[in-house]
């Protein structure tokens, strides 16, 4: 099936070579395609490494390695194989990845727990470890590809090849961070991955980077949903080289930890967003602004309650200013709310207020912000000082033509 | 919209007249339409009530006075208003309810607390009084109508009429229970309402039909889901006329009580069930059977998540044996799982045992199952003895039409 582009996308970054940071691409052909479907990164010795993974307790054997690698906090390279996800495969998965561990460890000189490796694709299929092996073989030989090209190799039905970029100075210092991700929650039959990657040429102690990863990861990667179907490997990493040269950081008081901190929460958010606005058959971004929450984290399940309601995300698919699905959405979310506090609004106009709709509410403004590209919902629920922000997509017919139409 | 009557219909079965409670219909003209929209039941003298309702907290004020008047266990009247749920309307649409119990009571000579009444339609408009107090009134002077007619008049966007019938005999005497029920979920553009009705000639001390009521009510009702979207206003009614002249249930160690709550649950199962065959879209009917879960509640979960998967629903439309997305929904549900004794068929066909694709799987009875109407997913989670049934449809192009294309 031939996807077409999406029209939220946004074009690709133009990001640098980073220190420290080198991919390769080559052919393993895990499935009937002509096309990179392996992804080689190489990293400079003393290369920190952070991640955060699937809460899905059905996780692929990549997902389980790797949550015991990252507390080693050293990487030397990562492997990602499109095609073929190589969850629920039993021994014979964990075989193929650790397979694919040993063959870079002998070529580096390194450790197995040095390599990451991810999987995308079909679940349920062993990997298969003959091209595994080849196409490993012939991604060591390979030149240097640019970053671009490594996010078109991890996607697998993507529409777009997806990358954020963002500096930081760290002690007069300019860093550079960059990242890679593919997926929106499921974008494909059997595809159910996000995989983002982010390198960095700073120089960041692992317990740190991996602190600051989960907090970045908690406001970015887990407040976005497209369909509320939790993979079973999704996987974010992020890598530190040290080729930028700064004094390592290991604390938020260290000097430019500060800015490193949110040059990383901004590229996470860029990554999150990105995989929203290809999401399957996205055609509006959305995002839900939920305040007056007992606590951010209750605001935070508000929001998630009304980005994954089918009727919400249809109405706005829709161009409907139906706020009723936006009540019903609260109402059923479970957390701390009170009918007759509650506001709704759509791009800055209130529709309700206070359990009510507003007797001069005006939809005329509602009607012309719900024909773009890019809606706002805001809900406040009248408690308290809990906020949070979560971005979904619309939900059309795209997704049941992607999901039911086309057969695995 | 034209909605094209379910392919999962089933006939309206044949409810005979039942004892001490008698329907009548008028037009109250809530919307523009011309039809029976307002229902009335009168009910005898010392008819005892039980009542379960939506656990939306953004409730309607018809849910919020049932909620009261079912804890004094008595009923003789109901009035169900279809066009207008009357939900997040304030005090006006609290003063409406009001005004149609004082109507009502005046009219039988009982407290108002005895007149129950349900509204279903768009959420977020106040019941117009005038139409109302015109459309009861006109109820009051209306000829007796059949079950099947007041099953149609409280249906919106319903594609067909929906009832239940069984008998059960208690001391000798056969009593009748009949139930009619609307809705599926969200079936429409504003429609947020499942509302269903029970009405039996037996004799049933209220507390005890409310146990009933609420044991029904967890293995049925909780146990659907079409699009994991909770209503404002969801609520089932059972009504015990006594006039059948059974010994009144109190206890289930009452002579009969037994074959009384199979029957009250046979009808709650046949009602439930028949709100999925008109869910939005729906093309098949499917049923999640859970088994080896740690607990009856955690195996319902389980059963939930997958019933509630959009990528599960949207395989099942596309007659697509994908079972790894059955694997992705057990592992998200946040109940305890184990990857590797996890088994899971279709139809009777397992597809993998024990965490693994079977190495000798024969796809071709599934296939063959996929393309019924009637479809059953096996999960055996390996871990104890809980297990659950939960019922749900795929999700397909109508419900992205029904929803989307439709403006409110």
């Amino acid at each position: 099936m031939d996807l077409e582009r999406s029209p939220l996308a946004l074009p690709f970054p133009a990001i640098p070579p980073i220190a420290g940071a080198v991919p390769r691409i080559s052919r393993a052909r895990y499935k009937e395609w002509d096309r990179c479907d392996l992804t080689y990164v190489e990293f400079a010795e003393g290369t920190s490494v952070a991640g955060v993974f699937t809460r899905n307790v059905c996780c692929s054997s990549e997902v389980e390695l790797g949550r015991e690698q990252v507390r080693l906090g050293r990487a030397r390279a990562l492997v990602v194989n499109a095609g073929n996800s190589n969850a629920f495969t039993g021994y014979r998965g964990r075989e193929a990845v650790e397979q694919i561990m040993a063959q870079v460890a002998q070529h580096l000189g390194c450790e197995p727990s040095d390599v990451f490796v991810s999987s995308t694709g079909v679940i349920g299929v062993p990997l298969p470890k003959d091209k595994a092996q080849a196409g490993i073989a012939a991604a060591l030989e390979a030149e240097p590809c640019t970053w671009e090209q490594a996010a078109e190799t991890i996607a697998t039905t993507d529409t777009f090849a997806k990358g954020a970029l963002a500096t930081a100075v760290i002690g007069g210092r300019t860093i550079t961070l960059a990242g890679i991700v593919k997926g929106s929650g499921m974008i494909a039959p059997d595809m159910a991955t996000m995989l983002g990657y982010i390198v960095t040429d700073a120089a960041v102690d692992a317990a740190f980077l991996q602190r600051l990863l989960s907090s970045a990861s908690d406001d970015t990667f887990n407040c976005i949903t497209v369909d509320s179907d939790t993979s079973t490997s999704d996987t974010v990493l992020a890598f530190a080289t040290g080729q930028a040269g700064n004094a390592s950081l290991a604390s938020i008081d260290d000097p430019g930890a500060d800015a490193f901190a949110a040059a990383l929460q901004d590229v996470c958010r860029q990554l999150a967003h990105l995989v929203v606005r290809d999401g399957e058959g996205a055609q509006k971004f959305i995002e839900v602004r939920v305040t007056g929450a007992v606590s951010d984290e209750s605001a935070r399940r508000v929001g998630l309650a009304i980005a994954n309601s089918p009727l919400v995300k249809t109405a706005i698919a829709g161009e409907d200013a139906n706020w009723g699905r936006v009540v019903m959405a609260v109402g059923k979310a479970g957390e701390p709310a009170d009918r007759d506090k509650l506001s709704i609004g759509f791009g800055g106009t209130w529709a309700a207020r206070d359990g009510q709709p507003l007797a001069d509410y005006d939809e005329a403004p509602v009607a012309a912000h719900l024909k773009g590209r890019e809606i706002d919902i805001e809900v406040d629920l009248g408690l308290g000082d809990g906020h949070a922000t979560v971005w979904t997509c619309d939900l059309t017919h795209g997704y049941i033509a992607i999901n039911a139409d086309y057969r695995s």
